[in-house]
């Protein structure tokens, strides 16, 4: 087994197609993503997903688990290359770059391959704009045992470098669909457990709904919340308290706080 | 009423003093720290804090705020300047600022100046590392009714302008403290109410403990979690449970989730 090809140069074409992994435009005309860490690529293997790049820098230490995504990644056909700390800066853009970065494919769920029942609850967010929040919430969901997420409408993308990065490497572990308002408001009719709604101008408290599995909550965007057109969709619209002065949570820790409540009733 | 002297020089002494502001050596030599938006300035003033500098930025619209702003600066001896765009950029090292800016004497509550009655629960942190986390559980600790945050140890610091922009405006709202560890496990002794630590490692689940009020919640480092010295030092340590592939939550959103069980539950 050889280490692959050691490249040194910054305007290495690799190296170029894979720091251009950061432009939005780069990743939908690819459909590729970055993802970095060991932790990282331990998780896709672990979900069966390989690299087509593998990329290790020429200081990381040997791991079993560095062997183990190396024989993986040649075994299914991907390129393992030996790279130079200045590239895993550059790739990274980061002081303190990992020393194993990996290219996966985007993986989206279309909304028919969704399975409800496969988990007892599910998240949908409208509109999310920080791609933080959004790699917080796909780290949460599955956290707390949530089937994916559903992004509705004009979202960031969830293979950002910054989103896939909060995700922890939850990003290879729950499904991941996205959707036009008209086509998730056609395919929620078909939803069999109940689909909530969190709006804080809603009268029913988040603890006191009913909630039928599989439970669908509808998360909304940070600025504006959930629209009325998808509030008028849920079964209720729950809200949390807001007990200070602060007139909102944080979107990522509103869906903790809900997926938790939801998922920790349905365990009971 | 005049609106103040203009400022349109990037080396003026006022702009150099409030740019400084975002070095930590900076905010701990002066007391002061930086708050953007209008809306930050109106939670400030109705907790009776007036900004030591006012900065208003020449194309800010009128607005009834603005002028109760002005008028309570000039009240308390503090002072109102007109800034131009370009100043308002540099100060905030963003392309889109804010257009009202306020320095703000920093206000930590010393620990024998807490009231544990005076709220259900408070939320204590160990080594926190993260501005934006920390800011994010400031506004969930004002959001859930908490009475405020006490920093253990080495933290990163509340008055942080990136700190301070996720807390929305709550840094105003509730106590914020800060102590040694030895300084915080002597404090601890005199606490009347429930002492809870949150580790993955723990046995009880936090839906299950019962939680006397005031309770205290401890929650550690991001990385590390909470240490054996503190968690030793609680009356129960209890864990979120993890119900996927993932390990652990975000710190802010497992804040978020302790606060509202217990705060939840105490309002039973």
């Amino acid at each position: 087994m050889t280490d692959g090809r050691l490249i040194t140069s910054l305007t290495n074409e690799t190296v170029k197609a894979v720091r251009a992994l950061h432009m939005r435009k780069e990743r939908e005309a690819t459909g590729l993503f970055l993802a970095e860490g060991l932790k990282f690529i331990g998780e896709a293997l672990d979900q069966g997903r390989t690299p087509k790049t593998l990329l290790v820098g020429m200081e990381a230490r040997p791991h079993p688990l560095l062997d183990r995504a190396k024989a993986e990644t040649w075994q299914a056909g991907g390129e393992v290359v030996t790279v130079t700390h200045p590239i895993l800066e550059k790739i990274s853009r980061r002081e303190n770059p990992q020393t194993v970065l990996g290219v996966f494919e985007q993986a989206f769920t279309p909304l028919a391959g969704i399975r409800p029942e496969a988990a007892p609850c599910w998240i949908a967010l409208e509109q999310v704009r920080d791609p933080g929040n959004l790699g917080t919430i796909i780290r949460t969901v599955d956290s707390a045992g949530c089937g994916g997420v559903i992004l509705i409408g004009d979202c960031v993308d969830p293979f950002s470098v910054e989103a896939v990065r909060a995700t922890m490497g939850s990003v290879f572990a729950v499904a991941i669909a996205r959707a036009t308002t008209a086509d998730f408001l056609a395919w929620r009719e078909t939803w069999p457990g109940s689909v909530v709604g969190t709006r804080l101008d809603a009268t029913s408290g988040y603890r006191e709904a009913a909630y039928a599995p599989p439970t669908l909550i509808l998360m909304g965007n940070e600025q504006a919340g959930l629209t009325d057109a998808l509030a008028a969709a849920c079964d209720v619209n729950v809200k949390i308290p807001m007990r200070g002065r602060a007139d909102s949570l944080n979107l990522a820790v509103a869906t903790g706080v809900m997926a938790y409540a939801v998922t920790d009733a349905l365990a009971r």
